[in-house]
């Protein structure tokens, strides 16, 4: 007998992900929990057929049992919705932004807008399982991490602990992202023929995304600088980080160091000397891809850093901290 | 010196076109008319710098002795504009499709609302300087044809007045187009999320651009099928066209017939035998680019009609009617 | 303890989207047959690893006692292992042309060389499950369809066999296809500067892929045209289909013939009223989508059906029939 | 009365982009120049037709008096072709990497062959006007430039003239590319299918393309990182660059010295604050834009540098260095 477990804002890319991933998993079944009226669905079969679909009013996820409920809504929704939701008892993913930083001040500089629930920061939960997977099994509220931040923190952490960044260098992450990024509402500059053979920069050097970065890779504010892309693709991201090691060491060294500090991850896969991932290989995965190039005579390092911005972005992310939070395998749904 | 002629709507996908064209032309120079507010443009270089930008308002034009003004409109803005503009002495080529059927009836059940100005449709001269080439010269008022007719028509007349069209088996026209058809106003159904990687039709059987065919090809409304499709690309429209001749006519025999009709155009060209056109053949020109494949065995002929939608199927036959009712060499600016 | 199954040809695009099914799969487990030498592949982890690659010896297949092959090869290739395979034991499924037609005849007419293996000919099922369930169950050797005739067979038999169909008018399939359908060898043809951005056809009205509907929908020779095109995205085919019913026939009568005919089918759904398929709703999916559009006044009808190349227009079909001939559940894997 | 001009590799994208080009150009006509045999275009009209086509041979170049030859072919073609071409007395303006390098030891080194005309290395003058101009004026023998140097010179150049640049932390440049770069010549690599939806890294920390930006940019080998990506586009190169200036110069210190720098060049765009270029702005254009991001707090600086490869990072310049050294004006033909 499967656990039910809700999903708010099914209608957007991050929450049809996260559907159509949970209504294949053998331990839960999703539930549609409308929240305001974004209009019906052109295509029929977006969605997979059968699924209660029920209003989100906290009564009822109590009344079906709800275990869990994810929140794939813009931050200001998630900030109402996550107090009254965690008092029925159910866990709480959230995937926006709202609990990602610590204190509301830090939130309002980033996020241009008031935290209407600073109270819960301090227990959210950040659901990087790489680096938080016990606080994460206790969790009631997961904060679950941007899309960028995943592919950086993954790739610079090993870096960081291993000793081999020479941080007087500092270290600069090109981002590049498919479109699915921006979210499902209409824009001009998502729309197809501002996209479609075009590349373009935006949030240069000062991403929201960049403060979970120095929160959690152990990076400080003066070494890291970001820049984002958009890529005329649908999913995926990949970042190309460019830093500096000591002279002499090799590609092999930084590769041993990632393979060390990874070994038992079930999503991680570092690439063999001579490659480097691409989106194609993330695609529709939960994997983060990470490969490394260095100079040896100047210490330059190349690392490059791959996953599907819906899936280890985002909704398959989310469901390997519910696996984890309600204590079925980590990696249950997702391989 | 040149002549200053407007654009209105210079901010739209077909408008941006026109200003870019007319920039290069050497009788005459764009002048950008404002009219409504949809704010600025993000690309500082999007359109040629150093062009007056001026309010539409028809003391202005008369001011500035616009000798022609295009219309890049919703049909409800060009219906209220026209007349206006045409009191200032100015040539009016519109192209939305708010004169291109004769009467306000046809109008109202295919565009859904009532025409506002009636009296000027019978003015209007149909753009097609294939088929209207004298009458588009002395013609003050031009309704610039739809997209998906100036491929249809060009490709469709010639069977007719030929012979060669079996008019017992009907025709049937697979229409497929690029995005900017659609207009540069962000909806979900042109978003890059929804498009890229995506195939769709739309329009069944019902397109508001059948009627445009009707009266300009010689086909009858019981021997015309037209269905619309979305492609994922920026600029092009594929018209496919299914119809019967007589059995034993070869492909030579209508390529024949195309020849002879078009010798004298400077913008089709007809395919040889074993070719048929594509999109890039036209990206970015003024031509409509023709093919044929017949079975001689069953009289079953396909036909093949590219054009780029933004240039022959908007502002390149727009200024082809201008170089016509103001003079010029046809081709002037258009090859 | 799940069965071994081999796959010829996994660098391919339908091998390798069969290895990536079967490795989810909970009844059989795939073997790599190397054949031929088509080098490495760039993608480190582009098919899953720690799978056993074994040179395609019929010992070696017998050795490991696999209990299918699948031939993700060229025609010529198929035709020279499946009987050595057949030999072995194991049910062969190819998802080549070479077993597709009837007589030996047919296929030096269609595929332009000799038929190495006729003898075969008369033993293959036609392993269109929805058509010859039984037959397959029962088959040693399945000739896996064409992509393009999975999408014209099930959506033009339920038309006739309904009677629905107005067979004095003929039926025009106007068919598009992902550019993964030509395979993964280099051509100039399927580069991506000649196809992004572009939208070309193919094999006019004598697509190889011809008799195969003509031998199992029902529709005989002269009632049949069929045309193919190129579109700019990577997998998917959607074809538009063209004919006529009865006048005053309504769009509910024809979706009634379909849903009545498809009831128990798994991997067909109908649209409703007013919906049609795109190939985003199909995308990785097993699923074949058709809608119907019905103008009752003339009669006119367009059938829209779509589906995955690689998946229901191959590897996805292939693994059903394996399902079906191997006593498993028909939509193991593939949900 | 137009002067002719040859164009050996017409087939390629650089050499049909310059047919293109020229065959608009108001001062000279091309001249097809058949060299090997690379078989016939699918697309009848996909060159200019009625221009004259002729072999490749000195005699006949002489005969025709061709006033110069664009050489649009692999680097050991052009080895080849200079000396005779230049013997007949027209100018050779040579597209590959023949010509670039000074030396024949770093040509071997990053050309990974020996260069079979090493006499001419000191001769050859590189055609990027905007820092060779007066040579280019009385060259004989003109090397264009790689699409990747053009972009990343023409950005850093004034950063070090200006001494905006704090050397001691060196500059890195990320560059994405289109499709057209890589030629057209198919292969696994830029096969639609797998470039579409995907984004990988090449040429990491060793292109051959570095030498260039070393020997014309003013910056040290150890200051400069490079490394490439190919974008899913057919045109475009946007480069991001990363460097620090003192703390506390302005965004609006650094446009300041670009627009000081580059206030005559017709053919170079700096953006406005707040703006920066990309792919869309510049394709079918000549255009170098550039735009520039400032921290001044960090000093942290990112330029932003977008070129279309085919024109302004091949056939565009090419035809910019022909109007200089044949005595046209500089931008006849390229606006």
């Amino acid at each position: 007998m499967r656990q039910l477990v809700g999903v708010v804002g099914f209608r957007g890319y991050s929450g049809a992900e996260l559907v159509k991933i949970l209504a294949a998993h053998r331990r839960v079944e999703p539930v549609l929990l409308e929240h305001g009226q974004d209009g019906d669905d052109p295509r029929p079969f977006r969605l997979p057929k059968g699924l209660l679909k029920i209003p989100c009013r906290p009564e009822l996820v109590a009344e079906h049992s709800l275990a869990a409920v994810f929140l794939a809504t813009p931050p200001e929704v998630s900030m109402e919705l996550t107090r009254p939701l965690l008092e029925t008892g159910a866990k709480v993913i959230d995937l926006s932004g709202a609990f990602r930083l610590r204190t509301a001040e830090r939130y309002a500089h980033w996020y241009k807008e008031q935290h209407t629930d600073a109270g819960l920061l301090a227990e959210a939960v950040y659901g990087l399982p790489e680096f938080y997977r016990e606080q994460i099994r206790g969790a009631r509220l997961i904060s679950n991490p941007g899309c960028y931040p995943t592919a950086a923190n993954l790739a610079i952490r090993p870096l960081i602990r291993s000793g081999l960044l020479d941080r007087s260098r500092g270290l600069i992450c090109d981002a590049k992202s498919g479109v699915s990024g921006a979210g499902r509402k209409p824009s001009l500059k998502t729309s197809f023929c501002e996209v479609t053979e075009n590349f373009s920069l935006y949030s240069i050097l000062n991403h929201r995304h960049v403060p979970e970065v120095l929160l959690n890779s152990g990076l400080e504010e003066e070494e890291f600088s970001f820049t984002a892309h958009l890529l005329p693709v649908d999913r995926g991201i990949l970042e190309t980080i460019y830093c500096r090691t000591s002279v002499g060491k090799t590609t092999e060294d930084l590769l041993s160091a990632y393979r060390q500090e990874y070994a038992a991850e079930p999503f991680i896969r570092i690439y063999p000397q001579g490659h480097m991932p691409d989106l194609l290989s993330v695609a529709h995965t939960n994997f983060c891809d990470i490969g490394v190039t260095v100079a040896p005579a100047s210490g330059r390092v190349v690392v490059a850093s791959a996953i599907d911005n819906l899936v280890k972005g985002a909704a398959g992310q989310a469901i390997q901290n519910m696996n984890l939070c309600m204590g079925f395998a980590e990696t249950e749904g997702l391989l």
